[in-house]
């Protein structure tokens, strides 16, 4: 199978630190997902000596290399242009999230996928991390009951970052690019059953970065009658020893289920509290090429990728009106077609490739 | 200083614990805040051997005792009705939170308490916990620049409670009850700068106990632009080594406080992380009196319980409509008159003699 890399703004390593253990892979190239973008300098760092060919065009190079998969991580505004078109291509997609950073990119990109020509994953790989694998296999092994009640934090270092994060226009927002995270985490734990959203975010603190928002609050609704927040910042300091702190707790009759430090701990009623045990750690990228080889399914769906991504934005809409936003999926046959965002969340896509 | 207990369901061992250390205080009665409530087991098992007199009526103990203060701990519902009768007689109050479980009950004990007759004091301690307390100090002083960012939680054993907790109104519900403490701690750090409340709460997996609500979540903007949330629940496991997991978390520009395991940590950008300095424990109780005796102010207002009550209150009301309610104190002069609140919050209140 043959790879290129479009753009590298975003976390290519998650396709190229796996490249060792997949000799079905082949990287036949790499270019800036726009001209503006200076991959060649992360190309000189990285990967001349591995010889993967330079081009200044993505299109050039999709053309000459006829690639089987893309990974695409322009700058952010960019990812869903150009995912769009290699789907379009019949080439396959790991895509950088947010897939998109408006809904009508996103319409956009999911017309792309509903041609069912290739297989579209997004980089939210924490259903591959072997800590909050081992909370999600705890919630749906029933050890915690319903789940009622969850919290969940982001937090990263801000340190300088690329005058793209300054813009909301070229970054698209620190909900859709650090939140998106943990609401993948609550759609993932809840079924998927969220709502409605209420937020608020801020740029104060933010160092210099322009329209960048340094830290926020998600609130959300679930559909059991159980409710969720999210606390996102880029208030990590920069001595701490990892970039981020990932935590979340999911609160139920029979028990809570907790992610922090890297490590899952229960609380059940009936035992002393327990380390969960974690599986080996799993290589999205390597599991994604595996479903386009050998049609398993990944653990997140292109329909759920869709409607994570969808709920990122529209959380990020509740907090620039500072007004609740419903997530509740129109009722099938009643598109909104009133141009504010005529995206069903969960609606079937066409045949996902990718599962 | 002669002190009377009227009603012994919620934590009279606030002030009960500091008796030895407390000589110019003498208990000279004990009553249930109603014909209903059981105090006189309480005061079999913990009093009798003390030869406080037990009255089956509190109105007939503070003719006949005139005790100088009252600690006041019936149902929740009859807790600002009582401590306004005893405000009315210039008798002092420390009362179980929530000082009242509707906005009418609250405007009535605001009334009484601006008479300028007595101080009243509610039993919401945490200003007085020795990390809560150097979390705080660690905000004063700046060290984490401007918090723009918090998120607290309170979780809770259930155990099996009362019928009065089963009955919203004799309860008044888990968010005046269990939240308002999270709530006191943001209106702490944030120096009372909550703008709106949205919340949600629900009464599933509450094993039996009717309409207590059994979990939740709240979200506040913040005047600065920032915003806080609050999960709260009863799902603490019975096996738990500790009753609460309180915990909080405070992030700024400059740093990130928190509270956990009733220790405070400081991360802040130019050192290693490191546990905050704890005073000695101070009871609020104890400081209550003094602040009787010697017009020292307390660290929590007879003003600030008023506004963070009404918080709490008007939380509850959010969680109920299921919509955004403002927190917004009316600009002075155009106080409501629609009867749907008519409280400004923080508003100065006759002569707080307790501070």
């Amino acid at each position: 199978m043959k790879a290129a890399i479009i753009g590298t703004s975003g976390h290519i390593d998650l396709a190229l630190e796996v490249r060792d253990r997949m000799p079905q892979l082949t990287f036949v190239g790499v270019a800036p997902g726009s001209a503006d973008e200076d991959a060649r300098e992360f190309y000189v760092d990285q990967l001349e000596a591995s010889l993967i060919p330079f081009y200044d065009d993505y299109r050039r190079m999709l053309d000459r290399e006829t690639p089987d998969l893309a990974v695409v991580a322009p700058f952010f505004f960019l990812q869903s242009r150009i995912a769009a078109e290699c789907l379009e291509r019949g080439i396959h997609v790991f895509v950088e999230k947010p897939m998109a950073v408006s809904l009508e990119q996103l319409e956009r990109l999911r017309r792309a996928h509903a041609q069912g020509k290739a297989a579209l994953c997004p980089m939210l790989s924490y259903r591959y991390h072997p800590a909050f694998h081992a909370a999600w296999r705890a919630i749906r092994d029933g050890l915690i009951g319903e789940p009622l009640l969850m919290s969940a934090q982001k937090s990263y270092k801000l340190g300088t970052r690329h005058p793209m994060y300054t813009h909301r226009a070229t970054y698209g927002g620190t909900i859709p690019w650090v939140a998106i995270h943990a609401i993948d985490w609550i759609y993932w734990f809840s079924g998927g059953r969220l709502t409605e959203a209420t937020a608020a975010h801020t740029q104060a603190g933010n160092r210099g970065h322009g329209e960048m928002e340094s830290a926020g609050s998600c609130f959300y609704r679930l559909a059991n009658g159980g409710s969720a927040t999210v606390s996102f910042d880029y208030f990590r300091p920069g001595g701490a020893p990892t970039h981020g702190d990932d935590r979340v707790r999911v609160a139920g009759e029979k028990g809570i289920v907790e992610v922090v430090n890297g490590e899952a701990v229960l609380l059940a009623h009936d035992a002393a509290p327990r380390r969960l045990e974690k599986e080996e750690p799993l290589s999205l990228f390597q599991e994604f090429v595996r479903s386009i080889e050998e049609k398993t399914p990944l653990r997140i769906s292109a329909t759920e990728a869709f409607a994570i991504t969808e709920i990122a934005l529209r959380t990020r809409e509740a907090a620039d009106t500072r007004a609740p936003v419903s997530l509740r999926a129109a009722p099938a046959g009643t598109e909104r077609t009133d141009g504010a965002g005529a995206v069903p969340l969960a609606r079937s896509t066409g045949t996902p490739r990718a599962g």
